[in-house]
């Protein structure tokens, strides 16, 4: 292993120590909590594990932006509060009806379709309550993350990509629509976690934070093609998820509609281009730059 | 009827009138949304009418904090998408799974189940969205509106209560624990309505501010015995949903625990307690003292 991606191994870890750390305290207690079983299910949804990749993306944003770790905690389980939301609402039997999350039962599996809608609610609501209350930011801040997150998650971003992906079941789409759906659904609260990054060191710089969206976008991309190359490639223990669930679910991908070796491909040349949407800032852009390169080289 | 009530109605007319209006231009318009299905549905869920209460509070505690009518819009049209997000929830398959809401079809009726929870997702964003980045607020002002609004519906608040709801059903509980799941389920968004035209109006008074959520704490329980009242009296087309319903579903209310009597009597007194908290603001508390008089003598 090179002493860079070495570097980004620690720089991972410790992401996603300090994001279980704060999940943990700011997520809701059932010990004090108005209904128990809800704190609970909100708990097992957002504590179940996953990559962290927002979170590591406000954590390094944050980082470039020239804020220390402290400042980003809040922001970054306001995003994967969002991410686990999300998961529990297209797990339901109405939507994508999964059994299998993380290699452990979906939420309402594990504990009731009534108590997984609310549970996902909840998140969703806690993500904003965090942001208007919690951690020491300025409200000019507050107002400037709710915003970004917002816009990423409602209708004109990933509820509205949920939409076109179960109107897409089963039909054949181009190249364009695909990419549009999956920017709604997926790239955009990718973007979006690098502004919230950027937005909680409040040190206003315009240069950055374009150049933070054409990495976000970049890699938003990347990300999801690389999803659907390792739902054709992995095996559902590498996954933690049924493997060849798109094929099951007869959904377009980019392995099916480019085949393998170009959607790793673009895959690639994605990830070049997100590269250096950050070349001018040196040795700070270093982990967004190694995350770029996980994002295609990973392998579940 | 008296000039005082005929002064009532115009000003609830006025609300509804301005409330309309500020919805359609606020909510997503199908024709340019990215998907124009789950704009649809939204603006199905909260434009089917309802009693608008909660912005007739905000527009009122708007006007009794000094701040004029247009300040209040984005805020009432906020309050509103979450109670539209709430019943649409509320009323899915694996909630309470009714067919009818305000006369009719429920949204996942009108539509389909993976759309409502969608429309529901985002209508609840919506209202994020709006207090980030729509109307004429100072940061501090929408950073306050967030706050009281997340708590009001998140797991210290509407979610809870709708989990010690549904845990409720066809067990008999006492007067205590019914009170409490109603301010959680409705109660916290009764307040949290008065508070954000408080803050919309911008102009800081501590004073009025505890004086408006002891008059909602108390108009929310009155409220609430009111509900359960008329769904015993009324009949369908009188509520424009299955009257009875309560006892359909074996559910706990106050007429149940305490008597059709003792149950309006407290809905008075709690009115009576509400007109009280705001004495001593003379002519401009009268549309909230006779809204709280609407609340306790209305039919439906």
């Amino acid at each position: 292993m090179t002493p860079d991606l070495n570097r980004f191994d620690t720089f991972a870890e410790d992401s996603r120590s300090r994001l279980e750390g704060a999940l943990r305290r700011l997520l809701p207690d059932p010990a004090t909590s108005a209904s128990p079983r809800l704190a609970e299910a909100m708990r097992y949804a957002a504590l179940a594990g996953g990559k962290r990749i927002r979170p590591m993306l406000v954590y390094a944003a944050c980082r470039l932006a020239g804020g220390d770790a402290d400042r980003a905690d809040v922001a970054a389980v306001a995003v994967e509060s969002i991410h686990a939301y999300s998961l529990v609402h297209d797990d339901l039997p109405a939507m994508d009806d999964d059994d299998l999350r993380r290699g452990q039962p979906t939420c309402h599996r594990a504990f009731d379709e009534a108590t997984a809608i609310l549970a996902g609610d909840t998140l969703l609501t806690l993500a904003f309550e965090l942001l208007s209350s919690a951690g020491d930011y300025s409200d000019t801040a507050r107002v400037a993350m709710a915003r970004v997150l917002c816009r990423a998650a409602g209708g004109a971003g990933m509820a509205a990509g949920q939409m076109l992906d179960m109107a897409a079941h089963g039909r054949l789409q181009d190249v364009a629509a695909l990419e549009r759906m999956h920017y709604l659904k997926t790239g955009r609260l990718i973007t979006a976690s690098l502004l919230l990054g950027y937005h909680a060191a409040d040190r206003p710089d315009a240069a950055l934070e374009a150049a933070l969206i054409a990495f976000g976008d970049a890699i938003g991309l990347a990300f999801q093609i690389q999803d659907d190359i390792l739902d054709v490639t992995a095996d559902t223990d590498q996954l933690g998820k049924p493997s060849k669930s798109d094929e099951k679910h007869g959904k377009s991908t980019f392995p099916a509609l480019l085949g393998l070796d170009a959607s790793r491909q673009r895959a690639q040349s994605l990830c070049d281009q997100a590269r250096a949407a950050l070349a001018g800032y040196g040795e700070d852009a270093l982990p967004l730059q190694q995350l770029a390169d996980y994002i295609v080289q990973r392998t579940h």
